[in-house]
């Protein structure tokens, strides 16, 4: 696989997007947060999706004019509508917002309705960090998961982020999907074409598969069982009822090439330290916890391995298939 | 098992609990909250746990004279003192304080510190819903998980709820905690002498079990491995970093005589849905989304179960442990 400067990712996603419809803005945010996503290690979130983004431009389920717009506001509740187009311009103004309104009012919660697939949801979350805020951030995505007891998918794989900074280190970040594993794990196993372990997904009448393509068919099953199922109900109703976005079932696959504009939803909590606890006993809270985490060597923080890969590729850039770069040249014209 | 009234066990917990100590209204708002459980079917968090918390207010562990107190608040964020108190009337301070701001700026946290056990995570938010308002709420207990790959157990088994009002139904009410079973669940086992399924809990060396008291001895295992102790890490700073409160290692069990005030934290979020979508369009996609869950006869809303035997409750009371009415009678003088 070709090494490449993530200067040059960057510049071929935001060219290839551009050429596709996307406005300068919405192609720069989009660039920006899927090379973020291969420099963390989390290429089924990277530029492999550009070959899909380009082509919802083009075929009208992404609106590649779109701009993001404030569609209710009061306190700190804001509702961000994305207008069909791709989802990280409208993110970045969530997040924004979220930001500002928890520095005066001690919490946000924004919601952003009318979007598209948002990538690593812990993506949108480092601005959160970096202002030395807790943030979470919740998503959903096309139907993929059953309800508890159900054959039928309902629910998107969901994801989850959150950010809490740290006083002396890089901000602590989780990012996890509902689904047992990441769909795009399958997509990344079918393109390689391997197989999937046994527990990953259901075939399309409902039986364990080690296909990736039964699998993308039929439906990925949730982390722990009914709970897991429950966890993403919440997560559905959070990014749906509260912003009139369309739930799981009601956006078609992403991996399809006809199908509607998804209208998905996302939604970040942001909080202050500084209106509850206070900084120097949040410092003290969270490095507590975690010093007793890390005093059992095999305990590893979450996204430990994912700040250090991307220590290395800011240096010396990352590795991508040779098939996708010349996909990626290609559609950068 | 003999069947008593609500009224009855209500009228026993009560006294129960202000002869070991708690001053009127903290006896009330606990055995409000205790019956509930009972009535829902979750008798692990119901006046069996009367004697437990009878025995900290006698040793110390818990402080009948205690007042919650407001600490912090701007805006939409307030931090609740429980001053080692009983949980209940202080979780019941922090969702009114919660409500309020939320229906003024849209959104809201409250976070309590010097807490206690706070029971069945789902009953602080009957109010929320009551309201019309969403609502998730947070807990930590102590220690009973361990980190991913780890053998010691840092996290509690950490509630999480959610509550959703609907038009026409009562409210939707999840309630989940991150151990693949609640911690109860094992004490009930030990109790009635029975043993507990592989997968429950490992015993003090990390050892599977099937001995629901070497499992309460040893570590609950996180719902969906590694997924289930990142949630779990998320609830602890959420209600610990955020409050100041103690995080789950650092509270004796409850389970045990001797040990210190748990002092531990629990959150509740509030959003009004006004502020963002609008009521119409709220009540539409939560309809819509409970409407394609059910048309599937093999899946049950969550609650469901809970809002049945409630409503049975309410009829013709709760069926309790003979040797518990007894121990009840006796300690209720």
């Amino acid at each position: 696989m070709p090494q490449v400067s993530l200067e040059h990712l960057h510049d071929l996603a935001q060219r290839a997007l551009a050429r596709a419809g996307a406005h300068a803005e919405m192609a720069a945010a989009t660039a920006r947060a899927l090379v973020y996503a291969d420099a963390h290690g989390l290429s089924s979130h990277g530029v492999a999706r550009v070959p899909q983004y380009a082509l919802h431009l083009r075929n009208g389920r992404a609106d590649g004019s779109a701009r993001p717009e404030i569609a209710a506001a009061k306190g700190g509740a804001v509702l961000i509508d994305a207008g069909s187009g791709l989802a990280f311009a409208a993110c970045a103004l969530a997040v924004h917002e979220a930001i500002g309104r928890a520095r005066d009012l001690g919490v946000a919660y924004v919601g952003v309705t009318n979007s598209h697939h948002f990538g690593a949801a812990g993506y949108h979350l480092e601005a959160v960090g970096a202002a030395g805020l807790v943030g979470m951030a919740f998503g959903n995505s096309p139907a993929a998961m059953p309800a508890a007891g159900g054959s039928r998918a309902i629910f998107g794989t969901d994801p989850i982020a959150a950010i809490f900074p740290r006083p002396r280190a890089a901000p602590l970040l989780i990012d996890l999907s509902l689904s047992e594993v990441a769909r795009g794990k399958l997509m990344i196993a079918a393109k390689e074409g391997k197989s999937i372990p046994l527990g990953w997904a259901l075939d399309k009448e409902g039986k364990p598969t080690t296909d990736p393509n039964a699998g993308l068919e039929g439906s990925m099953l949730p982390m722990g069982g009914a709970k897991g199922a429950m966890l993403a109900l919440i997560v559905e109703l959070l990014v749906t009822a509260l912003t009139g976005a369309a739930i799981g079932f009601e956006a078609t696959s992403f991996f399809v090439e006809e199908g509607n504009r998804p209208r998905l939803g996302q939604a970040f909590l942001v909080i202050d330290p500084m209106a509850l606890s206070g900084r120097a006993v949040y410092d003290e809270r969270i490095e507590t916890l975690l010093a007793a985490m890390t005093e059992d060597p095999a305990v590893r923080l979450p996204g430990a391995r994912r700040h250090a890969l991307a220590a290395k590729a800011a240096e010396g850039g990352v590795a991508i298939p040779a098939a996708l770069h010349r996909e990626l040249v290609e559609l950068a014209g």
